[in-house]
């Protein structure tokens, strides 16, 4: 399969001044929880508990060095359905060691949060002014909060230090619906200090139509380009990506595809011979639906920083693997997953 | 009573450029909720949910012209108690007008939220990279976010195009607890789009001491130095500002209290006479318990850049007329709560 990414993007070339963005801790790894994997995709504003909890415990072992030896001593000290958690006992926190742990940039997506409110009034489309895409505007960053509210939670019971922060808070802004100004100055001072900035899709203003949405792989794009991780990992509902839906029969899972100077892609293993064409159909068909091509596209950039892209399903062992970094370098068969990687020069 | 404010501040001369706080829309107010006006003080993570309704009924009632004769359109469309709101219905919004709306701030306190969390770590204190500290600074933005959270979708539903802003997310900061750091282009920026920022106080970093408590009211000093509303109005539990804690038999509401260009500030109505002194000590004894000096202090730092400040009782007929802005010039003798403004050259 070959295919090329978008057009060059402003996203990855914003045109403002970025002031401050020097990281005194590098940035380990950006993971990109998708909203599939933590929510449940067809119950409105229903989060995936189990794979919520699984997610958490899984970045704090990736993040925390030993962390599997030492007590988690949870962040979260609100009440939840009423009650006050029990998780906030001073003496804990003198056996606590500070925790020596690998720099993380959590971004989410909507899910099941956010895209009923969002589409309903039109919002990706501008027109602030309109009565109804200002309310849809306002009721769909009351959703996405409430779900970012919810995964900074979760890690935090996790004894990982989230902070949840929010693009248009951010001042995050976009022109034609391409990121015009996103100073992540503030992301990468929350990281020098040692938190995990948990950030996520949202309602922006944008400078020509007025309004539209940012969405999570974007911001993961532009957040690569600038703070430079080790490797990005996303977590989704399926293994990685597949040549056509994985629902269908015959489906083939791409382990590994390399993307070269000029932005195009190729699947290097499995070898596929002779179905160019047809798998090309596929995935465009695809696209329409579950918009495969646009993720191998968001990917294909990000690895065309020289950055690692590992698409893994999310609350498995290959997304634990993946998370740590373990799959980096060479790739064990029995792993599962999508790895995009760039390659130099044009010839494989 | 004569008082002084306190010593020069940062927060109203901050080192940095602001680059763009152009408003195309003046502010008309910067309301600030406080804590314990929308919280049950001594019940943790309590929400006063009838004055915070009350509260966003007057909200609404003072900033949308007409808003009387015109339907609620809400605009929170998420679940509520694991229910939908039914508040989503297209065809109300095509009836619906482009509303002529002023432009209002919102800020609030954190009351019965974020403070158990701040005060047993200590984040005040600053130490972000201890265990304690860490874990508390995640704790209070929990908290305080749960609330922001709350607030917003209060006001949503009374039809307030709300957007939640959290100091951190913005990548405000402090030095050695003063504002060093406060870029007002984001507020500004959702303010010129006919939105209603949310603000609240909040953990933040600190240059200094590694992080700390921004307070509501340096905040909201801030934000009048910079996007001069016409007037200011803090909503509070009790009518005013008092002689001495308002629960002390004899305690006497100060009706108005001027400010001079050096910064001192006598009380005008009702006149005082030959008790200066002892209002002074009952005045530093009430503050240790309920800040009543700090507060005036801030007022007073407010009032001195030609703004009026109305300190009010939230949820009450006297609330509703100041926030209408209907107590500006005369103050109407039925009129309960305390204006603070400033008055050229020393003499009264």
């Amino acid at each position: 399969m070959r295919g090329m990414t978008e057009g060059e993007d402003n996203a990855s070339r914003p045109q403002m001044e970025i002031e401050d963005t020097h990281l005194t801790r590098p940035i380990r790894c950006i993971v990109k929880l998708g909203g599939a994997a933590i929510t449940c995709k067809n119950d409105l504003e229903k989060i995936n508990e189990e794979n919520l909890d699984t997610v958490s415990l899984q970045l704090r072992q990736a993040m925390i060095n030993g962390s599997d030896f030492q007590k988690v001593i949870g962040m979260d000290w609100s009440k939840r359905f009423g009650k006050l958690e029990p998780s906030c006992e001073l003496d804990d926190f003198k056996d606590q060691s500070k925790l020596d742990a690998n720099s993380f940039i959590v971004v989410h997506g909507a899910g099941s949060f956010g895209h009923f409110q969002a589409s309903k009034s039109g919002v990706h489309k501008g027109g602030v002014n309109q009565p109804l895409v200002k309310a849809g505007f306002v009721a769909t960053r009351i959703s996405v909060t409430i779900l970012n509210l919810e995964i900074v939670r979760a890690l935090a019971r996790e004894g990982i230090p989230s902070i949840g922060m929010s693009p248009f808070s951010c001042g995050w802004s976009t022109s034609e619906r391409n990121i015009a100004s996103a100073d992540v100055t503030a992301v990468a001072k929350a990281v020098n200090s040692g938190f995990v900035p948990v950030i996520h899709g949202d309602a922006v203003l944008d400078e020509v139509q007025g309004c539209t949405i940012l969405s999570g792989d974007v911001i993961i794009r532009h957040l690569a380009a600038y703070l430079k991780p080790e490797y990005v990992v996303f977590l989704t509902d399926v293994y990685g990506v597949y040549d056509r839906p994985p629902s269908e029969p015959g489906a083939t899972l791409l382990r590994e595809i390399v993307v070269r100077e000029d932005g195009s892609w190729s699947v290097l293993k499995p070898t596929l011979t002779d179905m160019n064409k047809q798998v090309e159909i596929t995935v465009a068909a695809h696209d329409t639906t579950g918009g495969m091509v646009t993720k191998i596209s968001e990917a294909a950039m990000i690895a065309k920083l020289g950055i690692d892209v590992y698409i893994v399903k999310a609350a498995t062992s290959h997304s634990l693997s993946a998370l740590k970094g373990e799959v980096r370098g060479s790739m064990p068969d029995h792993w599962l997953g999508t790895v995009i990687r760039y390659v130099h020069g044009g010839s494989l």
